[in-house]
């Protein structure tokens, strides 16, 4: 069996690059451990910014997103008992799409089953093999028979702790990693939103964040310290913290209903440098991790399908290495711009134990600033809703 | 002896707040413990920013700076041998001007002694009594003799190391502080700016900065350890440094010529509130304390002067303190600003040994972020230019 690409992984980067591959008619094959239903109905992300939205409405691939999805025109800050908001169309004429990351997958993986490209689910044992040579191979078993796959290159979007990155020998890469002391709990509840918009919260207790994933769902966050255990924390506690945290009036009425998920997700900031291994190069989750508050990691996931696409497509036009040899290079600029975007946000509206009073203040100033200077009002803006591509951070240089 | 305000100190604030205070027909006595020669000669800040120049104009004290000082409409930031323009006039509007502080000093002076306005110049051992109660009363000796004078409020306006803040009863301030693990080695050289602009410049070696005082004189800086001893650094290893640090080309030519002063600055960001124990107010350098890579300090010395003068203003006026009881937040909230401000540029463009990789790389993505958007060059240029005060950050709220 052969193909020119093999991906590794059916999540928004795997998913995204084969269809950009297969628009450049690039044949590859796609290869995730789970079910199907498991990947369509995990929940992830949920705020897609505006580039994403772009690429996926270039490639059509934005038609239901376009009717389900909430286009939100600004965020609100609260903090010091009152609300502010950052209006993205103002700053910087763009939006961001609140739609879940699983019902972005369920389009993509209907998309391409509906054009017959293969995507294979519970995929076993995936063996990544001489991918230092120019002749590299996949190895896995499926449908209870192995399997091996010749290609050209490995695109690995199997998340952080996949095979991929796990494949690339010691030595090779330069691990960079922050790990916070703290987590987000994130609930579902059946209700309709509080808000218009995202309401990120500062507050002594800590930090909470109210969001939604539709008309009659909300999702919401609290900061709680790492190590947190989810039995602690019973529905009044969290509605308790949520309001406390989030206060009311300025836009915002808390309601509560019935929580059906609950959950607990580390905060980490994680890089690996170089991105690529030989034929093997890492996309997504699988080479960086960003803390949720900037809510990056989707939309860093499909900056790289679409770096990694450019530079395939640039090699089976042309036999030529040479816009590949940049991935990692136009990949990292993006990822250290949305690390330290993250880092950012995630500094500035979280308690941090431990911190020095003169950083606190800092930090409040930082605030300060952004609710009070349109050019500061702005960074966070065009960071939120997304750097652009053609104006330079992926394609110039 | 009676005032209404005794002014301890003829720096900056000092001088500033007399001249305000004098415009509304409020008495003061200006208390110097060192010689007219001294504060008319000692070399200190040099980069006067929009809002102080239009403040010294508004007053009629900017003849000869209007003449003599130089006005900049943007600086050159260099870094992985590049350099880049912050352009102040395009992305606000305003500009610097390049004045040295002993040159304002002695406009400032000269002033005030042809109105027929005292200054005491070598006043000795300075005690302040009373200040908790409503009869504040100032001694010290003069020319000989023990003196003695009551007055409504004090303007603690001699610096760090004065006897202002250290009359403050232990408990009553809160300090906050840090100390940095290096420091600059300025010198002035007779020979003309190598650049039209100043350029801040971040090397592997640590910062550089190249400046200038007038057309035939340079002010340059190089980063090195705490305690460094000057003896180390004779004028062939600075100009070498120098060359190495700031590069060459691209406007840039480093013109060398004869060493005529070198010191050492300490690097200190410093901050205690309240400003303010009963009737002694603190202004500048006696309440805080901003290291020199913003070129704030002189700059907010002038804003203390003018909030206090508005509240003093307003109390002679009305015979009510509100305005004054809101001097502490007013001023502070403009100092963390600052304080914000000049601790991001100090870090982003200095070499501080121990930082860890990850930390160094989001530095260099602000850097790369500030050359690279709009936004976020104009909140650069809009704090070195000078917050406005008319837009809130003193008068609102």
């Amino acid at each position: 069996m052969r193909t020119q690409v093999v991906i590794v992984g059916a999540g928004p980067a795997g998913l995204t690059l084969a269809h950009l591959l297969h628009r450049q008619g690039i044949d590859c094959l796609v290869l995730e451990a789970r079910a199907r239903e498991h990947i369509e109905t995990r929940v992830r992300a949920g705020v897609l910014e505006q580039p994403t939205v772009d690429l996926l409405d270039e490639i059509g691939l934005a038609g239901r997103l376009r009717v389900e999805g909430m286009t939100h025109h600004g965020i609100r800050l609260r903090f010091d008992h009152a609300m502010h908001r950052i209006d993205f169309a103002d700053l910087t004429g763009a939006a961001i799409t609140v739609y879940a990351q699983q019902e972005l997958v369920k389009d993509l993986v209907a998309a391409r089953l509906a054009g017959g490209q293969p995507i294979l689910f519970d995929v076993d044992d995936v063996r990544l093999d001489g991918v230092d040579t120019d002749r590299p191979r996949v190895r896995f078993r499926h449908d209870g028979r192995e399997r091996t796959v010749d290609c050209d290159v490995i695109a690995g979007c199997d998340g952080f702790h996949g095979i991929s990155r796990a494949s690339i020998p010691a030595g090779v890469l330069t691990v960079h990693e922050r790990v916070y002391p703290f987590a987000w709990l994130g609930i579902l509840a059946r209700t309709r939103p509080s808000c218009d918009e995202l309401v990120y919260a500062r507050h002594p207790d800590g930090f909470a964040l109210h969001s939604m994933r539709g008309p009659e769902v909300t999702r919401q966050y609290l900061q709680v310290p790492a190590g947190t255990d989810l039995a602690d924390w019973p529905d009044e506690r969290i509605w308790t913290g949520l309001r406390r945290r989030l206060g009311h009036g300025d836009g915002l009425d808390l309601e509560e209903g019935p929580i059906f998920d609950k959950s607990l997700a580390p905060m980490r900031s994680f890089v690996v440098e170089p991105m690529r291994y030989g034929r093997l190069f890492l996309l997504g989750d699988a080479a960086h991790i960003v803390p949720a508050t900037g809510a990056k990691g989707l939309n860093l996931a499909v900056a790289d399908a679409r770096v990694l696409s450019y530079g395939l497509g640039h090699h089976y036009a042309t036999g030529r290495w040479d816009e590949l040899d940049r991935y990692t290079a136009r990949c990292l600029r993006r990822v250290w711009q949305v690390q330290q975007f993250s880092w950012w946000m995630t500094a500035m509206l979280h308690r941090i134990d431990g911190t020095q009073p003169f950083d606190e203040r800092l930090r409040a100033a930082e605030l300060d600033r952004v609710v009070s200077s349109r050019a500061a009002a702005t960074t966070l803006a065009e960071n939120y809703v997304g750097l652009p591509f053609a104006t330079g951070w992926v394609w110039r240089g």
